[in-house]
């Protein structure tokens, strides 16, 4: 018997026939998962269980594909509780997402694309996920890059009732409210176990009263049951506000054995238990001798390739000029570039939309010239980084150039698993971190960030750009705004000057350090803004040591230069100048990165932030540090 | 007139006398308050003057003065929206704790006490914030510090509106609902401005329906008022559950021209408008003249020495032996110890207490033995891992020893932020990673904490311990539990073998790599149990390449053995391996700290994971990223 098509609800309600294929289908799907971790002897067989009608509800009645599903104008899905993969695997196949047979084969066997966790590998999966509390946030992303693209599409967001309790669920569901995402569905599945027993034990939580406390539609739902599922999601959103479907459910449900046991959570059945199972289901237990026997061959089916999303339709406009001495500080360059670029481009409808993000911090981070130009793209999140901070990765593969500005402490070091959960899902977040290093005024040492290096350098994907001055930030922002993939631009508080090296037809390069001053006695190597301070440095030396230095600025710590390190190497010693703990920055990269090319680097001394620094001006915060341009001076002759 | 002792409520209700001179020392706090932030041209008038009355009445009431302050058995203050320091000091300039000429001239200035954010440094902060969100799980920390110690003292958090999006206080509100933590008492100012304008505007929030949702009393009140103040605080707790006052104020209170706009949250006002607050607060504008004159000379105060916390005193019992192959998972040792240490502590007054939390992974982190030996000293969670890191923190410094055992993506690259803010405030956290680098089972990428030594390396004080086998996570377990400060334990999932080396009488000593083969022809360095599988690389040298290599095991990656390197140096090409990022883990820290120290390293090679890792068995994943046994020797090869 084959699936009815259901996509985008084409009947009132199911009827009988209809019915009785999805349950012969969620039969077939429950034991293609347990074989799936069984076979694979690893998994969660019960959440898989619990969830099936609402896997099988959702990829059933979505405007989600297999032909569609590489596109962007129809529904998202996120499956948050994404533990649950082997049912969701084994949903997809029975919609035509994915071949049964290689994923019960294949279920966390390494190279396959049925990886433990849902990954975008494999159609269908719109959000790899894994760790809890992410999801809803995921699925607000998607909902405002269709509102911003002008699409009509759903997001389907399902999730676990365990982890309900993450804070960052509540952040999202907050957002959604005010922004009144009527097409986000949210289904929770509330079997009231999980690993540790009873929910209502483990950590009690009254779910309908925290959606209603936050504005959502809450309905309750047997999770269960087809046409109930199919009535309630097709009634969704139409009172006009979000809405969650809290689904009862057995955990294990029509597992026998398995039912409501917390031990099965994690757990696969034995050889005998799943032979029981699946029995009951109406197969046959050959259906894993056959599984574990194509097993000893390796994956064929890889997934479908995920890359980072194309690079945005812009227009980027001309660069501003900055001339002078503390002609602006960087986070106002940066300010006034994406104004600019925002009005370009603000509802062209061959542009790729910017949404711009804000956390209640609009007049430090400098995005109210955005507003005003292009006030439908500003979004106020209030203060809720961890959700912005994943609903900006979806956004993005969803077709807008989100930008989030943002102090650095919570732009990246509260949010770091967030910003690491985009970089494995190839995101194309745009994160403006504008308080970085000891540059953020009096505030003191819980504000300076002096880890965003160091942090940004445990991924794989993420550019990394720290301007020199606001004229290279102006040509690094309309840079970023038109380059694929997660970016993150990061600047100082201060006002600085305006240098004549990165005005006119100056466009600035990723990866390539720039020589301020050039001498034969050795060199200094600064991260953005400190090569300002490391040029004072450098005409300390000129003038009180009759020492000649190059200065290169350094503003892509991540991808040092190895050609202007070559030629740094030949001429004296150097020493490393940045604003970032000193063992994680800039300094410490390039000595890695000579090693492992080779290059001699006979003296070389790395300035930087050794402990937490003090609450004061930034100049004075810099002299306790040691990296004043006295300082650098200092350190330079130090390290002859 | 000298203010009242209120500490304890001496009285049943303030008398007309006692209210005078409350209302007298409010004007004085806000005339200090306002002259700091004037004479600093920084900081935040607006909230500070909000919540005037309720840091006033806090720190009058609370069992906690000048002479107790450094002592644990009396009440603790978390001040949670840290950016309204200038109150705070001159709230507690008026209880005797601090000095008020000094913070008015020094307040926000290089190498003052006297910090733009609070800190510990200050006597009568308990906890260094700023960063919102994180003080309510402070205070529940502290709440189960003086349950755990038997003490009844009451804990206080003060917290603003903004702030309360935040997804980690709904997480803090219901462990301390589920704990029945009656002696927390939260207060929020509820002025309903924030930066970005009205509170209802920026990002609704129904507070009284959130904090009823989680369980708590909730109490609204006036928040200028003193009586009401004073009942509401004397009152609270008493019908069972934490109790939160919602405290109506008005931002800016009493300061002319301020009252209601958001602008005032973080600027001082212009001198007229200064002294036209002052002259209207009763007091003369020269007040800012002699800050200003003052501040000229540099501060005096620097604030009370903040130490981590002292030594446990905790029995450490004798270590278990394991030899043979695969004779125990990592995780399942400092199981083991960790029950074993817990039963000999368990119950003894003269001991300091082992809590140990759990964020529902109890059977997979190995917690079990504890929870059986120890019911009362266990806490289950639930999954709210951004309060257990920061509530961790604060029982640390308040009297127990705290154990959270976690995964490792959970533990750290989660809650980096929250562990930054622990190692600010010099706690003394035990985090356990029970699931680090590529050895998570089949679970994949998401779960794969292949940067947790990166991460660490971005603090000052945390130390960080990675064992080899069974035998020495035994024994660094025991040392972890009765050494003070920031420690982090990680290890794997897999069985492993039992290495001689670390049985009988071998004890665990920080930063010592400990050598497990000689060889003339090169070296292995080699992090934990990856030492393991390059005993077995060395093996296949010796006999398919006829050369001898050295293998080193590091278990302190952030403290690397100088010795050892430069022994190695000396012959032949030396190569890391680790199952950690490549780029920020153990061989990227040997090659900075080789450089530093000017030992020369001809011929390096790093290995390690350099893309996020597949979903399959460890040994499977390892061999796909090249660091299998097999891999490392050919890699050894390469390096030569």
């Amino acid at each position: 018997m084959s699936l009815p098509v259901l996509n985008n609800f084409p009947v009132e309600h199911l009827n009988d026939e209809q019915l009785s294929s999805l349950a012969a289908a969620a039969k077939r799907a429950r034991v293609a998962a347990l074989t799936m971790v069984t076979a694979a002897k690893s998994g969660h067989p019960a959440g898989a269980f619990s969830s099936m009608e609402m896997f099988m509800s959702v990829f059933g009645v979505a405007n989600l594909t297999p032909k569609n599903c590489d596109s962007l104008d129809r529904d998202f899905v996120v499956v948050s509780h994404g533990h649950t993969s082997a049912g969701v695997y084994a949903a997809l196949s029975e919609w035509g997402f994915v071949d049964r047979e290689e994923a019960m084969a294949h279920f966390r066997n390494c190279g396959s694309a049925f990886q433990g966790h849902v990954t975008r590998e494999v159609p269908g999966i719109d959000w790899g996920t894994g760790n809890l509390g992410q999801g809803l946030s995921a699925g607000v992303g998607f909902a405002i890059a269709q509102r911003a693209n002008g699409r009509k599409g759903r997001v389907y967001v399902l999730m676990g009732d365990g982890g309900q309790t993450k804070g960052q669920i509540a952040e999202a569901r907050r957002i959604a409210f005010k922004e009144k995402l009527t097409n986000v569905v949210a289904l929770v599945d509330w079997n009231n176990i999980q690993i540790s027993g009873d929910r209502r034990k483990v950590m009690p939580c009254d779910l309908p009263a925290l959606w209603a406390a936050d504005g959502w539609e809450v309905v309750e739902c047997d999770g269960h049951s087809f046409p109930k599922l199919y009535d309630a999601l097709k009634n969704a959103g139409k009172n006009g506000k979000p809405t969650v479907l809290l689904c009862h459910t057995i955990i294990g449900k029509d597992g026998l054995g398995m039912e409501d046991i917390p031990d099965y959570h994690g757990k696969p059945p034995a050889r005998e238990m799943y032979d029981e199972i699946v029995k009951h289901l109406g197969d046959s237990p050959e259906v894993l001798d056959k599984a574990l026997a194509r097993r000893k061959t390796p994956p064929v089916y890889k997934g479908r390739k995920v890359d980072f999303p194309p690079a945005p339709s812009i227009e980027t406009g001309k660069p501003f000029d900055y001339e002078g001495v503390k002609v602006s500080d960087n986070r106002g360059a940066f300010g006034k570039a994406l104004a600019d670029v925002g009005k370009l481009n603000y509802g062209k409808a061959d542009k790729t939309p910017i949404i711009v993000f804000d956390c209640d911090l609009m007049p430090s981070v400098m995005t109210k010239g955005f507003k005003e130009n292009c006030p439908d793209n500003f979004i106020q999140c209030g203060i809720q980084e961890h959700c912005v901070a994943t609903m900006s990765g979806t956004a993005s593969i969803a077709g807008v150039v989100p930008v989030w500005a943002e102090f650095g402490v919570f732009g990246i070091d509260e949010v770091f698993n967030q910003q690491r959960l985009n970089d494995i899902n190839h995101a194309g977040n745009k994160t403006v971190l504008t308080h970085v290093g000891l540059d953020v005024g009096e505030d003191g040492k819980t504000h300076q960030c002096i880890d965003y290096v160091g942090l940004m350098r445990n991924m794989f994907g993420w550019k990394l750009v720290v301007p020199v001055d606001p004229n290279q930030t102006d040509r690094a922002t309309r840079w970023m705004l038109k380059t694929s993939g997660d970016i993150c631009l990061a600047v100082g508080r201060s006002k600085v000057d305006g240098l004549k090296e990165f005005t006119g037809d100056y466009e600035f390069e990723y990866g390539k350090a720039v020589k301020l001053r050039s001498g034969k006695d050795g060199s200094i190597f600064a991260l953005g803004y400190m090569a300002q301070i490391a040029l004072k440095a450098a005409e300390i030396l000129a003038k009180e040591n009759n020492l000649e230095v190059s200065v290169y600025a350094v503003s892509s710590p991540l991808a040092p230069d190895m050609e202007a390190l070559k030629e740094a190497a030949k001429s004296g010693p150097i020493i490393t100048v940045e604003d970032h703990h000193v063992d994680t920055g800039m300094g410490s990269i390039m000595i890695i990165e000579a090693a492992r090319a080779g290059i001699a680097l006979p003296k070389i001394k790395t300035l930087g932030v050794d402990h937490y620094g003090a609450s004061g001006t930034s100049d004075a915060v810099r002299v306790e540090m040691g990296i004043s341009a006295e300082g650098i001076a200092a350190g330079f002759l130090k390290a002859r």
